[in-house]
């Protein structure tokens, strides 16, 4: 195995910290790290923003929750964006390019080119020995997420990472059988791994040194869904200029 | 630097594949190596679908338009998954679950989700020398993918990704200018760099080995957002249970 897949299968979520903060140079080859990830017909449709401004920092926590969004070495929000390319047009080239600004094809072209970009930025962290942990929890107040940062038109955050030097060592957390995720020329039937799981992650949970509960993955999902939530995603998504028809 | 950083610096997508075929070993590792990447809250909102049958390889290659979706070491396609977080819920659980299962928050996360198992997938067969290329152009028929994969309800496909032994060495194509793309705590103010970027990339055209032509990056993006593209996909998503409220 080399030392890539080691740093893919090594993989756990960091939210603690030290205090220590990543180095410019750090923050220079992770994004540059992000960059080179494949980008659909080249549109590059995101843009990072690294959180320094304190009261940037605190107010993204008190949206997210989550005291690691404050406490880190450094903090990244990654956003769509389809301004950018379209930045160059005249009025008229612009109005012609809305049709597809404004559909769920392109709202799904930026988020996957988002998402490529922050798993480079993941990848190349961790490889440093770094820990990093991603903030779907930003988008518990969409719209206040995008007042903080002051977005225009075309562009929205979609999650943050939160990057540093880890300061504790979570257990690996067990993941689906290859075989309910993957399978050949058809759907996967994962019945009986869903069911085996569920097993594997009850004991996992009563094992686990710390925060030790009865639960299983079907449980858990189904208590999650049962609720709605960030029922309010689509309206900031579709003021913004996405996802529209 | 070390090894991992290369090999995300080096990226280059692979469009020309040798016949070599994966190994079972090979595909195993990409699989894993995907599973281990982030998943928001758990859900594993994701599946991956290997193409072997040579039927549905043409079907696919038809959609899509490219030689290189037949001619690879092998083929995977990245699905969004809501079906199988609730799988084992009751009909009446299941009911309650569908506002989320349904809103854009949720077609977002399975987005995202599947993005960053298979950024970790392309990672992980590139730190072994293989190439790789993504496919959105699966959906140019995002009805007729489905229909070729038969994907049941809360399931659609995303993108493909071939994968398997260059036979080319494509140049490294230029990314935007750093500052154009990250910025600290604001939108980054890109206008200079997008025109230099332009005056580059109207070089790297001129002067490339093959293909070369004259053209910048912003008429580029402008021609090609100017043509209403896969207006059809949000139809199909919706039908499928995603992206509805």
């Amino acid at each position: 195995m080399n030392e890539t897949i080691e740093t893919l299968l090594n993989h756990r979520s960091i939210r603690k910290f030290t205090d220590k903060k990543l180095t410019d140079e750090q923050i220079h080859t992770i994004i540059k790290a992000a960059q080179q990830a494949s980008t659909s017909s080249y549109m590059m449709a995101y843009t990072i923003i690294g959180i320094t401004d304190p009261d940037k920092k605190a107010a993204l926590a008190e949206v997210s929750g989550h005291p690691h969004v404050t406490q880190n070495g450094h903090l990244l929000i990654f956003c769509a964006d389809l301004k950018r390319p379209v930045a160059q047009a005249t009025s008229e080239q612009y109005e012609a390019t809305r049709a597809n600004l404004e559909n769920s094809e392109h709202f799904l072209v930026a988020a996957i080119d988002a998402a490529l970009a922050a798993q480079n930025a993941a990848i190349a962290a961790e490889s440093m020995g770094l820990g990093m942990c991603y903030l779907g929890s930003i988008r518990n107040n969409l719209a206040r997420t995008d007042e903080i940062l002051e977005l225009p038109k075309h562009v929205i955050p979609l999650f943050g990472m939160a990057i540093g030097t880890p300061d504790h060592q979570p257990e690996l957390k067990p993941r689906l059988p290859i075989s309910a995720v993957y399978a050949e020329n058809e759907y996967p039937a994962y019945e009986e791994d869903v069911a085996a799981f569920d097993q594997e992650l009850a004991d996992y949970y009563e094992s686990r040194s710390t925060n030790n509960r009865k639960d299983t993955w079907s449980e858990q999902m189904i208590r999650r869904f049962a609720k709605p939530m960030r029922m309010d995603v689509t309206e900031l998504v579709q003021k913004k200029g996405f996802n529209k028809r």
